[in-house]
């Protein structure tokens, strides 16, 4: 999300190759130069292609010419990641037909930080290395199992929203996810970072053990089935109406 | 949904060719002997596919032999519904390749109902023809766009659910896509049907200006925002905690 206040980061952390191939891998990396620039990327898709992605980022930009530490705006960054995933969808999927047995090579990446001289900016980096910034109209991006847990964002966050608003309902978007697919699984990793500040990154991480997501879940759960009990009955659809 | 009281139908009924291209067609369809039977479809996907599904399914049953209004089990209309899908499909995408300029003929059906002599039974009919049946486990089906909506089905409804409170949930789950995504759209159409009851149906049609739709969406959206407000906080995401 990127909101007036500043930027929020959640991911979760299940990967899998089928239902009987579930794995743990951390889908957010931080590319940071305290005081001057934070750079984060979540990822979706693919798990070869989004470390491959990562890797040739990381080991880039520890060398010369233009890289994620040096890149004048954010615009440049989700540029150059987009390269990169074509770079390496075509390296991967080069031999094709057989060879690749339908295998999807795609991912999808959120890019969003701040570098000095720019607002906080937000980006979805496309397969095809294309890429859409967020706005103050649309001020979130999804990648990956996004629609379960799309409406409460809807309902609760606009560009207004303040950071604590904002981790409160990426939280629980995660455990209706969670709840619902079997694809998306604890534990989360969050990153908040407040406009202007080029802070350190602090990255929380929200396991199953969590106590306070664990009260969060309650809370809403709880809260939920509270507000439907309320929810008023219309004649047609009360017993008497209904068969007899 | 299936529930030990009964069965719940509801569908949108919006189709769209392309978001330049929306309309409004009915996606449920009632064959019922008032006394004897009661069987409902509802209907996703190639419009053109369902529609001559229901079509031969009710021209057919006019005539001799086997049909959904004498066909002595559920289970054997399920199968009826796939087979006649699975016509319809082969006769329509007969020709193949470059004629068929890969539209999906595809589609898929909730079927569900009574039939003296059987306990109340719902299936999922599948493109290729074959179905599967919910159970106490499992009460409901979706089909379409059905990730939306499926977390508050899952947080409220189990088999000993009341038909009051199932018609509430499928109504605040259809609010929720509605409001999340363009292809599914009001207005709504709800059937209720009492276990063993083997009443004439009475389908009620849920319009953008009904009053109780609009007090419930309110009742919800409110309740939503109240329970939000009112979560916990937890240290590390205090504004003091993000980047000072």
């Amino acid at each position: 999300m990127r909101l007036r206040a500043g930027l929020l980061f959640a991911s979760d952390s299940r990967t899998n190759a089928g239902v009987d191939h579930i794995a743990t891998f951390r889908k957010m990396n931080i590319f940071e130069v305290p005081g001057e620039r934070l750079v984060t990327l979540l990822n979706a898709g693919n798990l070869a292609t989004t470390q491959s992605v990562v890797s040739l980022l990381r080991q880039r930009a520890s060398g010369g010419g233009r890289h994620l530490l040096n890149l004048p705006s954010m615009y440049d960054v989700a540029e150059l990641v987009g390269r990169t995933v074509k770079e390496v969808v075509a390296r991967d999927s080069d031999g094709g037909g057989q060879l690749n047995q339908g295998v999807d090579f795609g991912a999808n990446f959120i890019v969003g930080g701040q570098i000095r001289g720019e607002a906080p900016r937000l980006f979805h980096v496309y397969p095809q290395g294309n890429f859409i910034e967020a706005t103050e109209d649309t001020p979130y991006l999804q990648i990956g199992e996004s629609k379960y847990g799309k409406p409460i964002i809807d309902r609760v966050i606009d560009f207004d929203s303040s950071l604590t608003e904002a981790t409160k309902c990426a939280l629980i978007s995660f455990d209706s996810t969670i709840r619902s697919n079997l694809s998306v699984g604890l534990p989360l990793d969050m990153l908040l970072y407040r406009t202007d500040s080029f802070a350190p990154a602090r990255p929380h991480r929200v396991t199953a053990e969590d106590p306070y997501f664990n009260r969060l879940r309650q809370g809403w759960g709880g809260g939920l089935k509270r507000v439907f009990e309320q929810l008023p009955d219309d004649d047609w659809f009360l017993p008497d109406q209904i068969g007899g």
